[in-house]
């Protein structure tokens, strides 16, 4: 017999394990963690990512057997032959006793793990720690449900909400440590978006770059929006990914093509035609707003117009985290309500740390 | 012999006491520490505001023979009989053997006060927490410095920098933690300056309130420029202070004007014609600005143009502090460098709690 507070320290450290895995590449973040029966951890594993082991077979290979074990998984053992066999059953073959998991699988194809387990005589028990691993899972929820990409929108501004001067000079709004924290949110996306005008304009390179410059291991898909050609010296056509462009201005067309070549999570960069379109549209389900203590005034808005004509309209978000960034402030916060980290629900002011970093 | 860190602990311990004493009122917060030759307090005072005894004779007041004791002030003591004696010799006549104090009094009439203490036997040291002294005294130092009101700006934007929805509705852009800061912020200044655009749009009544609505024992003065009438039935004539009226957009002598009523804090809240043109001018010290978690887009921007066309010309900030209310975050920042408060230096991306505050 495991205790529950045995069972929920076990998956506190399954979530933890999830998190090392990648926020990329279509797949869930998953943990999991093999206990004797006195509730001694035994193994561990996390999925690295697709065509890589599932977090449950990635544990299972650590241990010479596993008969009798308990099996601690942050989602629902897959049920699916894909590039790895199913989950469920590796477990059922394994020997397993019992498996305990937070999150049943919200997937079309995979779902039916714990139903295979329970037909097999292993214990299961659902839902220890489910609104974490749910808060800890949601774009990837989030995304499988609605059958599209993730999308998060980044714009760096003053503190009176202008992305340029007048003139149309913009280097540097925020300072290296705020760029640097974009590059990280380039790595954690599949893809990085930006409208024809950022193109011409800033000619970016759209790579995640490390603080030395580097290019860091994962690469975001650059991803251009409508119909102007991006020009031939353009620095994105040396990107080691190349790059996709839309020609169009449907943003949402472009996310389900996106959706069905496995790109899970768009980081939207701008420019503020595209930025404001797909507010408009309803396509944003988080934001990355770094304010610089900076103002400049005039014409050139990070948000142009969204179509609110009035203050009940107003688009309402959900404050996850705010922290300083240098000189600078990041703002994140997103469009679907849920769980805000634990900071932000204390009583006092002031938000401390960020949620598990997933990446 | 008292150890140069027990007249450090004695000065913060002073400066703690300032801050019991008003923002308002012209005079600046003074905060007083008597020590014994051990180094052992024993008797302590502060200003609490004009035409009331100064710190150093409120702390001399609480003790029956100051005979040979040190005095720890938190500013030189003033040499200039005004509604009070001069401290200086108050403290000579009392038998003071040693004055501490952090900073020199800047004052055109009132300085002079170490010299006349030399002058008496009377030991003095100069300069223990200069920085922290004169970070906690930045807006009336700068005030006397420049004679005229320290300013400071504040608005209540969406994270795109809007102030009202397209149709002008603004009711409420922020939650009621935000609003209640707002009042106490209103508290700690001797006037509140609109411009008439916001007496006829909003109609506000300009009273610093509690959170049940009841008038705050301070209330700021209300000012209103620019040369449209205030209507008679304006909640403004409630004001229990009336209110001024400048008839003219010239902020920089409506500002002298001010002054020399004795007015050392200004706050203005807008509208965001008035604010974009104290920006311009140069006439802004702090800025206080309420983010709230929405997007609104469209016309109604929180700062309009400030002549600035590009980036080199940016208005830089030195961020102060920030942190959450309720569901908005605010972020307090100044034109003029200094000391940020210690939070802002650590190594961590977090700013905690705020700088003394001063009502």
């Amino acid at each position: 017999m495991i205790s529950s507070r045995a069972l929920d320290e076990a998956m506190r450290h399954a979530l933890s394990l999830a998190a090392h895995g990648p926020t990329t590449g279509g797949n869930p973040q998953v943990g999991c963690v093999l206990l004797d029966e006195s509730g001694v951890m035994v193994a561990e594993g996390w999925h690295r990512g697709a065509g890589t082991p599932h977090a449950e077979t990635d544990a299972l290979s650590r241990v010479a057997d596993a008969a009798g074990l308990t099996a601690v998984v942050t989602l629902e053992p897959c049920n699916h032959t894909g590039r790895t066999g199913p989950c469920a059953q590796a477990l059922i073959d394994a020997g397993v006793r019992r498996v305990v998991f937070a999150l049943s699988d919200p997937g079309q194809d995979s779902a039916g793990g714990a139903d295979r387990l329970r037909a097999a005589g292993v214990e299961v028990i659902a839902g220890v720690l489910e609104a974490e691993a749910s808060e800890f899972l949601t774009p990837w929820l989030v995304a499988a449900a609605r059958r599209r990409p993730w999308v998060t929108a980044k714009w760096a501004s003053t503190l009176d909400g202008r992305i340029a001067a007048a003139d149309g000079t913009s280097r540097w709004i925020t300072g290296t440590a705020a760029r640097q924290h974009v590059h990280e949110q380039r790595a954690g996306n599949d893809a990085i978006m930006v409208g024809t005008g950022t193109v011409l304009a800033d000619d970016p390179a759209l790579t995640a770059r490390g603080d030395a410059g580097e290019l860091l291991e994962r690469q975001p898909l650059p991803v251009v929006l409508g119909e102007r050609e991006v020009p031939a010296d353009a620095r994105l056509r040396q990107h080691p990914l190349g790059f996709i462009q839309f020609a169009t201005r449907d943003l949402a067309s472009a996310l389900d093509d996106l959706w069905r070549r496995d790109v899970g999570r768009v980081y939207v960069e701008g420019g503020p035609t595209l930025i404001s379109a797909a507010i408009s549209a309803g396509l944003v389900d988080e934001y990355h707003i770094y304010l610089s203590p900076m103002l400049l005034g005039g014409p050139r808005h990070a948000v142009g117009d969204l179509g609110i004509t009035t203050m009940t309209d107003a688009l309402r978000l959900h404050l996850r985290d705010f922290r300083r960034l240098g000189d600078d402030i990041v703002v994140m916060a997103r469009t679907v309500p849920g769980p805000t980290h634990p900071s932000l629900d204390r009583g006092d002011d002031v938000a401390h740390g960020i949620a598990p970093e997933r990446h």
